[in-house]
């Protein structure tokens, strides 16, 4: 297997596998001294965990501490590389006779088989979303590197099992149930969950990924274009199907004069360009979304097979989560905030010069 | 400026701007023995030529005439790096003084000197989509690389200008106008081009690219997924805002019993997942959209500013594409085949030993 | 900082510093299915421990205990990223006053302050020779990889303080004190040893570096030469100022007609080449030497500045080493598995095609 | 093949066989503003021609004519990349039938056809020293853009066939045969090549590269230290089989007393360090030394096998090099040059932060 680092400049390299004795992660090319603690990583960390905020998640208990074992001294980063780990705790051998032996729908089952041979039933080794931590470890150092230059990231849902929110308080929504930008919306939400839990049936949901004060000028003009680095970061977190930035898939069925962002002497007239121009941010927010797909763990019977190929049928049981939304939410930040730093980084490095 | 290079190891590293002498590119990591000569680059590369089937694209004449410097001999690669260049031989200089001072809305102008400093008002420099000639030509390269392994690889016209089709005969799209997988929707689309050019508007679209018998198991399990590569493929080429894997964007209003694709004895019963489970391929056809915005020069009238910042107003004339479809087709399709390729050859490094 | 990766598919990325909570790294691109458990490292890692063989090390008690936290299951690897930690446990506050203030000549002081504005005078930090554990640690898995393919790799003094071997015993050498091919040198070194830090000084020497049953055919043959590679793996470890390959240096002042290796029915007659013609390996042993400069701490007072560019001197007590062989020699071993276990999952990627 | 790229920042991509329609390569990373035309890559491939200077290469007519395609406009570079060709005009088919179907002794056939299961028998194809011309067109961009730092880089033999220089007016060697730095040599090393020439004989020597004016701080700590970045440039160049930094060898067998710089208040009072502490640079001038075998290909009788392993002897006629210098002498000083011009771009991005 390769592909366990991510970014060129501002570099995450993670290791982990659901059940082993523990995760973590390198990040390289932090610049020095960027305030950094433990703390700044296991507050993000949090968000991640289970039973935070709406019904979607179930309420397991996951300690995912953090400890960070180099790179930092007296609360500033040295500009070394940045070791962390995050231990194991919660590995209650569960039951998994009911899918040792079969592909499930919709995982990764049958295609991690057919690269390795093998799949670790545990609860999919590296395939599983608990490799997320580490990226979101990774992502609240980037975060405060972005911070040290008065970016922000934002990441919230925009849209539940087909309901959209009718309010966009992003600031707002980082407390909020389901990091709802919508007060109102997360009654209708819980209901909706309710509803589909009731049937054994899972949902998905769409979730915008925003950050602010981004100076122009980031990316680069020809394969490494903002947008490109930024579909490939949040596409590279399982249950993402879809990308789109600013107007994304509207602006295929609008016309050049609705789309076109008009100048004015005081900047933009609006944004349906994601803050994204020719694939260098414009210094307009930079706005994204991520649209994901439904839990693929059902309670309700589903056709599949065998690992040898013999017909069967599925149910699976269990505290699963109903939607990856919000515990999803804080992944797509990190994926945001690492590729920002990174083409920062990227920029100082071959601006004109001086 | 940087991020001229694509891929791990099958890799693409270009050059050129649409007014300097001429355009080209490396190709690095491309087995011994694969059948190629010029006509096989020219093939694809007189697909992205203007006038080339609908109304959407005017006729004007480029060469675009490829030529193969190294790494082929005697009509087969030697596994060395590929090198060709495409002189540019359309330069006739127009008149830009009216679009010379001011920034054109929806176009890179104002992120690209918010960067560089400067830009290269004739035709966008290195921003321009000339720069794509090269991506084809190497995108030519991957796919007889591809087809040396059964892999064919499409890429159709689904929709224009908010108009769908309701076919998908997409090995018979390649040889109609828009590249049109439906015979019946290319005088609808005629039509629409027709009135929208005639307001001085312009429109967009969706393409959709299409891997066929890609094998199951390439792509990696964590960063560098398939999906993730793919995205990141598409989204860099200039005027794709969206990109979705299998049923993509619908996926986050459906349900996990709907969405999950059933498996039986003969396979996979639907594919909904796009051909990537884990972000593994598995075997079914990888399918990916990408949502194409109206080309950005409109003839209507629109607010900008100067370079100054003093408020104005701009009517781009001149014969300009009413859509970036047909055109940018073969270079969706050129970006799909190195994809595809580098995971083959990363995959064939290091799977399970034998 | 950056470059704290190594390799580009056999790929290692370090952390730790000398006086931090711990060290570690990740290995990402090891197959699966090769035999591993924490022993191996901790085999290669008790042979870098001071007080090993010798007089040139001092007898500090320094634990290293390695802890494998990923991509190991049931004493094979899975494919997956291999993490490790080691902790370090020997942080006793030492008395930095004399050393704290001023430039130590030879050592890193002044450049590393130069680059990043400050230094780590606990011991180096980053710069210290304690990160190479983490390469000691990733080149055991190195060597388990290679051992699966029949290659094996040896790391053995040739020359201390200007004496050089007589006997070439690389295999028994591993056993001996400073890993010396030759049983008979042993005393004479150890002379020379007490004989040199009697006067408040340190010396030198030279490791010979040699990998075994190494296929013809590895190394690409414009910049990623395999003696090019190895070059700079060996040149990567402080206190190494020179590198030579086959003949090496001797070459410079030889003919052709008695540098060439003649080529009989059986194979080459000799192996001036070190293993490599044109960058890439011929099947014969891979040989390789290091020339390590002496220790630069020394008793003897010696002239420097204090970082405010006082003239002053300094003489460096406490027990250092006399010189940096052999704890160097497992850290050189470590640097020619990696790269060549590199070069040989490179090579499998791209050879000529089936 | 792979491994056809130089550098991480400024990145050099190579293509081109001795005998195919041309050579080339592209320049990725060069910042805007660098003033730079064909003829300052000219002056450098121009030193690379036979017949330069003392006797040991023969004077064959080669064109080497270098156009550059893009990247520069109005005598400055854009900061896109740049790529440039270099015909190949001077195939006069030789007669290959002695060395068709052997391997001839100290050349790559051997290896080369182990890994490719074929050779190019034409001059070596992309194993040809033919390939370096890239290098030097590249190392020429690369030096312009450390001219406007105030960084000079310069390449001088102190040693052909065994008889070193005793001057080192390394200015003045770029104006003499051999590149010589004693103007007193030059007639002993033209009878010394004399002599072994009527011997049909080939000889080796030693070329010192050096860099001036290079500020402190260049190089990363760990892997990417300066002199082991330098060391792979320099022996990735054909025929180098031994690399030194500053007192190198020597230091070996040295005493820490004598081989540290003492540091006065006006800086360090010797440079046994080549400019290079702990990876870094210390803001002395950059020394290196690169040891060069002797020509391969001689017209004695040498021992081989035919391709199908047959017995047989080889004698090679032919107006061949009598050594490799001193038309190495100019790759050797661009390969300093990329590396340096990489190593500056890189610590311009992550230093100590403003």
């Amino acid at each position: 297997m390769s592909g366990n680092t991510f970014g060129s400049i501002f570099r995450l390299t993670t290791f982990g596998e659901s059940h082993g004795p523990g995760l973590g992660g390198v990040v390289d090319g932090c610049p020095a001294g960027i305030p950094l603690d433990e703390s700044m990583l296991q507050l993000e960390l949090d968000k991640r965990k289970p039973g935070q905020g709406g019904l979607a998640s179930t309420a397991r208990k996951e300690a995912d501490k953090v400890e960070i074992l180099s790179g930092v001294f007296e609360g500033k980063t040295t500009g070394t590389s940045i070791g962390f780990t995050i231990p194991n705790t919660n590995q209650r051998s569960h039951d998994y006779s009911t899918i040792k032996d079969v592909f499930r729908p919709g995982h990764a089952d049958y295609s991690f088989t057919a690269k390795y041979g093998f799949r670790d039933y545990r609860g999919g080794g590296r395939s599983s979303g608990r490799e997320t931590v580490s990226r979101v470890a990774g992502g609240a150092i980037a975060q405060e590197l972005l911070r040290s230059e008065g970016i922000a990231i934002y990441a919230y849902t925009v849209e539940l099992g087909g309901i959209p929110v009718n309010a966009y308080d992003f600031e707002g929504a980082q407390d909020r149930p389901y990091f709802s930008p919508d007060p109102d919306i997360v009654d209708v939400w819980n209901d909706r969950v309710k509803d589909v839990k009731s049937q054994g049936d899972t949902l998905g949901g769409v979730v915008e990924v925003r950050a602010t004060s981004v100076p122009a000028g980031l990316g680069e003009p020809v394969f490494d274009k903002l947008d490109a680095r930024l579909a490939y970061a949040l596409m590279s977190v399982g249950a993402v199907k879809g990308v789109e930035i600013g107007s994304g898939m509207n602006a295929s069925c609008s016309l050049g004069s609705l789309n076109n962002d008009p100048i004015g002497p005081d900047g933009f007239l609006s944004n349906n360009a994601g803050g994204i121009l020719g694939g260098i941010s414009s210094g307009q927010d930079i706005v994204a979304r991520a649209f994901i797909k439904p839990i693929p763990s059902i309670s309700q019977e589903q056709s599949t097979v065998t690992t040898d190929g013999i017909a069967t049928s599925l149910s699976i049981g269990g505290r699963h989560d109903i939607a990856a939304i919000p515990r999803i939410n804080p992944v797509l930040k990190a994926m945001m905030a690492m590729t920002i730093a990174d083409m920062l980084l990227l920029d100082r490095r071959l601006g004109v010069r001086d």
